[in-house]
């Protein structure tokens, strides 16, 4: 390819709405254009590093034996009323309706529609496992569609359905899944952890996440620093804490004027943080009210929370709930509320002794609460976040929370959508059962803008070899210079008959431009053709990941960029 | 890849639903599943194909200058509503809101997409010409979709986009895009034409379709049997047809009791039909009434009388409308209609002596009717469909009418979108101008749907090689025969060794059962691994598409396959 030619308008300025490097560079780079909140247009370079990453998930699915089919991004209502999930998702689904008001959805998952296709085709065990994939736009309505292709409301997928006959053959199928993603993300170059996740609104009780580390990133995991556990926060189980044991004092009343925040509180009665309980109320889908408890220096975790309750959906609780449940907001209690509230206390809270906590009274609290014995009747749960220093549920040291990026997901789903749509299949016996299905999502885009995050410096992109738009930027110093641009010409020929992906950049600008472009595009490799290579035979080769300057001659620069690429 | 991992459920029924070969094939051999009314999930055998079109059409854009770029299929309604579309279209759009209230479209084409995405960084006259394109997803809400995936509601296309500075560099843009049309169509094996056609309701001057010739095909096309002129019949020019020349009789009003139409009318007055003229009402989307009158043994043609009045769309008037025009249904008359109302009359009627035509009274007629002398101010224009053994518009000869299917357009747009989406470049005087446009579709799926209707027997499909989804099935008679499976495995490695993609079928079936499926699938070639081929060496292929058998050895089988593959 000819930069001349080349559809990558590039910008000098950092663009305003973009706040994370893979953001601002993509766009300022010429990969992508902005078409309507969270919804993008890929140009030729991004297109092509897309297209690789594509082939890599390709390959891969191949070799664990996986079937490439492309189903509809416009789904019928029907399957998805069938699943139970048309309410489900909410407002996070795209609907429309067709001219005969037929309603449909924009697939954001596509359990529904190959559960529907197998049930009517797949009759036998002996047609099992089967393993089919798509790569495919999914759609999600995100509130606030942020960080360019990182959270877009139109963004493209691979997905794969495993069918199994049964949960031995899932964790066949998960295994294969699990190892191809490991060599994927390997390919693609970047650094990952597969950790232990939520299954969210999509179901199913065993799943890991391949999370690309990243400080920009939205997913927080916690880490071991010991052993190799990983964890999604949501997902990671707290250990209880206990404290050193105390004689249980009598519970009394005290006024606390001004104290609706936990800081004000424990700085007014002059105790530790760890002696106070801090509450949080939310409302479930329902409106149902949900009161939660935990320690004065711990965090909520919703999805717990959520878990726990079997909710949907949640959001922070009205004024009004609150205090018809004998609540008073700011001042909250698990004692005295009303018969009847659902109250979470947190597994830690309750070894708590002597502790401080809300009275349902304007500007007073308890002290000497001793969950045990003044609670009454509550529901324990691990319903926290777990913090630095907590203890690594599998080996006991201490975790680290880390950030990163959710590129990959992989989930057992059992016989949730089988059952639902009556997915059955005949076993050996002869008996008619429920397929046992795994599902298995990669973010393409989001792979893309993963990588830019762990692979950029202040001058731009620093593209791994494998998923580079082009390998190799070729740059004459000066393109009106005859014997620069005849040489140019000559090794573009000769890099392109070697397979080697390269640009020439014979535009006719200043050597500084074409250096920072080529800088801020990203290419592994860069080879300029000046003076000196004209007139001695030394042509300059810089990787860009090291800035180290290596030099060829017309002899040997061939074989001597395959090297350099080879280890990139 | 083995047979009895392939997911390609066959069905031993015609699918009720399914009226054209090309659907029935693709459902009774698995290549295709419907997921609502003119949505459909490709299986891995259809995807095959899909691909390798796709793979076809990409070199060839990349070949002739095009770059490849992704763009949304959720499109803002702004852009639609900046160039006028966003009502044009009108129920065949799909239509949605987020859930802030916002309208987006699912394109059905994307000009204005690309129109906004260069209007802001195609500068200057030496950033062009610029050819992008993208392979992806349209959506058109169809009122009746049928013939599987001949009109569909989601169905693949590739769409490319030029921009020139000048017509002169369209006209470059334009016959690049046909000669690449050219190719891609004949390496995928297909027998068509370019035929110049209407422009609908994207807009421009110039362009041809590219069309399969095919009985099943929904567009008619007129084809000279003498020069190579081709054009849709509803574009296709007719000529005017002069009759002798006779005196002008004196106009006559008849009684012609019960001759609502034309076939009574004229048994009734004993005249030829190419002495009556008959009417077709019509009313425009804002219900104007349109009265046109065409020679009897004529047939009006909507598209090129839409053209005339600059209709957006044509409905059949209500009886409503014609009476308030001073008409009478069944005996309408260019004379005596309320002055005002819009009266066409074909070019061709306009030249007639002495004819029959109503009277705007119920079961009356004139006679001697003479156009030039009797109708008054009317429009006069071509608004009849061209018929077998009219004039070809080129060089006189007698056309044919044809069937085929719409797989490829080629358009010349100006600068409807530049103009209205304002996307300009400076030229070399530094003038500010519209960027020339023009696009270039090609239905993917539609495209290999046309290929079964092209060739296809009783038995099922036969594919030509280059879009084949495995171009050998190797089928050893019995599974179970270990001598058999042993030669059959060594050919089968030896095969994807030669670079040859084969099918092994060691599905324990009867040899019958395997045998119909791979003629039903389409495979060009069959390799039958049987007694003979173990005891005496004798390896036979067949060849689908001429039944031909053909016997290799161990030794020339690889070659032998390639040769006979070349020539499919």
């Amino acid at each position: 390819m000819r930069a001349s030619k080349l559809y990558a308008p590039t910008l000098r300025e950092v663009p305003a709405e973009a706040e994370i490097p893979s953001h601002q560079l993509m766009l300022r780079a010429g990969f992508i254009r902005k078409a309507a909140g969270g919804v993008y247009t890929y140009l030729p370079l991004a297109w092509r590093t897309l297209r690789k990453i594509e082939q890599i998930i390709r390959e891969e699915m191949d070799a664990a034996g996986g079937q490439e089919i492309a189903m509809p991004i416009m789904q019928p209502s029907e399957l998805w009323k069938e699943s139970g999930r048309w309410e489900v998702f909410g407002e996070e689904m795209f609907k429309l309706k067709d001219r005969h008001g037929r309603e449909f959805c924009l697939g954001p998952t596509h359990e529904e529609i190959i559960t529907d296709l197998v049930r009517n085709e797949v009759r036998s065990y002996k047609q099992l496992p089967l393993l089919l994939y798509q790569i495919q736009n999914k759609y999600r309505d995100e509130i606030r569609p942020r960080f360019g292709l990182m959270r877009g409301r139109e963004f493209i997928m691979k997905d794969l359905y495993s069918f199994d006959k049964d949960e031995a053959g899932l964790d066949i199928s998960y295994k294969k899944m699990y190892d191809a993603y490991t060599k994927i993300f390997s390919r693609c170059g970047l650094v990952f952890r597969p950790v232990e996740a939520d299954s969210g609104a999509i179901g199913g009780s065993n799943t890991h996440e391949f999370t690309a580390l990243a400080q920009t990133g939205e997913s927080e995991i916690a880490v071991c620093t010991k052993c190799d556990y990983a964890a999604n926060v949501e997902k990671a189980e707290s250990t209880v804490l206990y404290p050193e044991d105390e004689t249980e004092l009598p519970l009394e009343k005290k006024a606390t004027p001004n104290t609706k925040t936990i800081e004000t509180v424990i700085e007014y009665l002059q105790l530790p943080i760890e002696k106070s309980i801090k509450a949080v109320a939310f409302q479930d889908e329902k409106d149902k009210l949900i009161c939660v408890f935990v320690r004065g220096d711990h965090e909520v975790n919703e999805v717990k929370v959520q878990n726990a309750v079997g909710a949907i959906s949640l959001r922070m609780a009205d004024k009004e709930a609150i205090l018809a449940a004998g609540g008073v907001p700011g001042f909250m209690s698990p004692i005295g509320l009303r018969k009847g509230t659902v109250v979470i206390v947190d597994a830690t809270v309750m070894e708590m002794k002597n502790a401080c906590c809300g009275a349902n009274e304007v500007d007073m609290h308890y002290i000497n609460a001793n969950p045990k014995r003044d609670f009454g009747e509550v529901l324990v749960k691990d319903v926290r976040l777990m913090q630095k220093g907590d203890a690594c549920p599998h080996c006991g040291a201490p975790v680290q929370i880390t950030r990163g990026i959710e590129i990959g997901q992989v989930f057992k789903l059992g016989i949730k959508y089988s059952s639902a749509l009556r997915a059955t299949f005949l076993d050996e016996n002869g008996r008619e059962k429920p397929l046992i299905m795994g599902c298995y999502g990669i973010g393409v885009s989001r792979t893309m803008a993963a990588a830019i995050e762990q692979y950029h410096d202040e001058n731009g992109i620093i593209w791994p070899r494998a998923i580079a738009p082009y390998e190799v930027a070729l740059v004459p110093v000066n393109a009106k210079n005859e014997a620069q641009m005849k040489l140019a010409e000559k090794i573009y020929a000769g890099l392109q008959q070697a397979g080697i992906e390269v640009l020439l950049d014979d535009r006719k600008e200043r050597a500084g431009v074409k250096f920072k472009d080529a800088d801020l595009i990203g290419y592994p490799v860069r080879v300029t053709i000046g003076p000196k290579a004209v007139e001695e035979d030394k042509i300059e080769v810089k990787v860009r990941k090291t800035g180290e300057l290596v030099y060829f001659t017309e002899e040997n620069y061939e074989e001597g960029i395959k090297a350099l690429l080879a280890k990139l």
